[in-house]
């Protein structure tokens, strides 16, 4: 919790224009976040091999027992494109439902009609900002794309399953660099008038700043009408924590994580991917803002996921503790300080 | 740099609230910042093993050039208590001058008149906020730091040479868990008082949260007159870029980091210590806040680190690259759309 003393001598007298600024800080928080896990589907599709149905029923059963808002489930993206997320139908036959809602990535009309098959609770379409990415990653121009999200809307309206829109590449792009953010909000305003629920900014490479993602976010918030905004991060270049904490200083209550930090950067080997789950609520929650999410049971199931995959995570909660957690103390074997800074 | 665009139609109709917080966000950050790197000396102090004399000095030399405020060379603690430091004079007899500043960490009377013997250009005093991590790590009280600071001061002042205060456990205490920010704020003002030029606020094993940091940080500006307030940020549960972006936003312009991240932390092996140089010197250029410093040989330099050391370092912007080097194309071989979150 923040630790700041309310009435501090010193504090009261004059310097109002600071007094502002940190009442503006405070002001910028939301109370309460929603955290959607990317695990199963953003973080295990970066694994350079399949992780078993099984394994992965086994992930998301234990997940969605956590205080998840959403969990992004599975992918109806083709098999021969990501085999890693071939298994979506056989994962949604058996993993339980009544949980958090579970959400599968669609890239087109065929991909949300076997979505819906599949009774997913929600849909989550991906575009790009970027031509050369959206080229380059879905084999498409933007605007093919943006007609594939309007047949998949009236397919999933139909069907009373919410559609989320992913704008990637949103900060930036790994083969255009910089990324116009008139382009973005031009889709988002697209996608929102098109129907969907929820309008996410993608940092897909971690190129992102805090200052970017603040002011992006707010002048999202003029231009997707009664859409949510939702942020995905990477901490790719371990700006990652600092740009949640823009994001929802700039209005946004939805993000995105993935446990243990699983998954990685493809365009960078040895680079982290998405931002953290265990390390961003842990961080949340030290500041008074609700996730509604047992962290405790979270990182117990990032250090089985560690383990049962045998992969080296780079969240770092895991391994550090929580916070409040005392260490006991060292034996009095020292002979003189030992400053540590 | 920021790329949100003036003049955007719909930010400048209403919304006089959330417009205030736009300004308030950005008036809040410094345009320019000072940067004390500190591997040389917390970063590997914390390895387990001594690193040869003219390997540090060849850190050191390098280090120096890259446009650093300080670089935290050596410490006079005692050679039995920090075996990994018993070099100091040799390092000192032998390091280039005449580029950054060297500062030396002192515990003691006894270590400053060692480092003022070398000529050093700042020293740097540590106490902990947390009686029980004083007298864990330093074995005496508070009250018996502040007396040997208080000679020591006297000592460097004789001398002409600055001294810093280091506080540590500011933001939390492994041992005794919450630390009261008053406990904080009146060492800090002791120490002002005493002459210290600058008062820093150490998050010593990663337990700092942005909320917090950002208002003790605007706590203590009212508590040190004229001296200048930095922070010491470790990066252990993952929220050091967040938290750094808080201390900026609460005005402080001097912080220190360790290249690569080199170190650790002595309280939980395998979690990383300082935050990062070269990736919050990346994201704070990327937020067009400048720091003097030529982040491409520093990304180098952290290579060369990593590579001489034989140690894996959790910096990120090493592995990714810079968000502006453009990624090639890859080859046009997918079948299908593959989307990237």
């Amino acid at each position: 919790m923040a630790s700041h003393a309310p009435g501090e001598p010193g504090t009261a007298s004059g310097a109002s224009p600071r007094a502002r600024l940190e009442q503006a800080w405070d002001a910028c928080l939301p109370s309460r976040v929603r955290v959607v896990e990317v695990g199963p589907r953003d973080g295990l599709q970066n694994l350079d091999r399949f992780v078993p149905t099984n394994v992965k029923i086994a992930l998301i059963n234990r997940l969605a027992r956590l205080g998840f808002d959403r969990i992004e489930a599975v992918s109806f993206v083709h098999p021969r494109a990501v085999p890693q997320m071939r298994d979506a139908e056989a994962i949604m036959d058996s993993v339980e439902r009544g949980h958090a809602r579970l959400i599968g990535l669609v890239p087109n009309a065929h991909g949300t009609r076997r979505a819906l098959a599949c009774g997913m609770d929600g849909l989550n379409f991906v575009v790009s900002a970027s031509e050369r990415f959206n080229q380059t990653n879905l084999r498409q121009p933007i605007a093919e794309s943006m007609a594939s999200l309007a047949e998949s809307i009236a397919l999933a309206s139909a069907a009373g399953v919410p559609m989320r829109l992913t704008i990637s590449t949103a900060f930036g792009c790994p083969y255009e660099g910089f990324v116009d953010p008139e382009a973005v909000l031009a889709i988002a305003e697209a996608g929102a008038e098109l129907g969907c629920h929820e309008i996410c900014l993608g940092d897909t490479t971690g190129m992102a700043n805090p200052r970017q993602v603040f002011h992006l976010f707010c002048d999202l918030r003029d231009r997707i009408g009664s859409a949510e905004p939702a942020v995905h991060l990477h901490n790719t270049r371990g700006s990652g924590a600092a740009n949640l904490v823009a994001a929802l200083q700039a209005g946004v209550t939805v993000f995105d994580a993935s446990i243990g930090g699983l998954g990685g950067c493809p365009y960078a080997p040895g680079a982290t991917g998405n931002v953290c789950t265990e390390d961003m609520v842990h961080m949340l929650q030290e500041m008074g803002i609700e996730t509604g999410i047992d962290l405790a049971a979270l990182i117990d199931t990032a250090r089985r996921v560690e383990h049962n995959l045998g992969v080296d995570l780079p969240g770092q909660v895991m391994r550090a503790g929580i916070a409040c957690a005392l260490s006991s103390l060292p034996e009095s074997n020292a002979l003189d300080p030992s400053p540590a800074g």
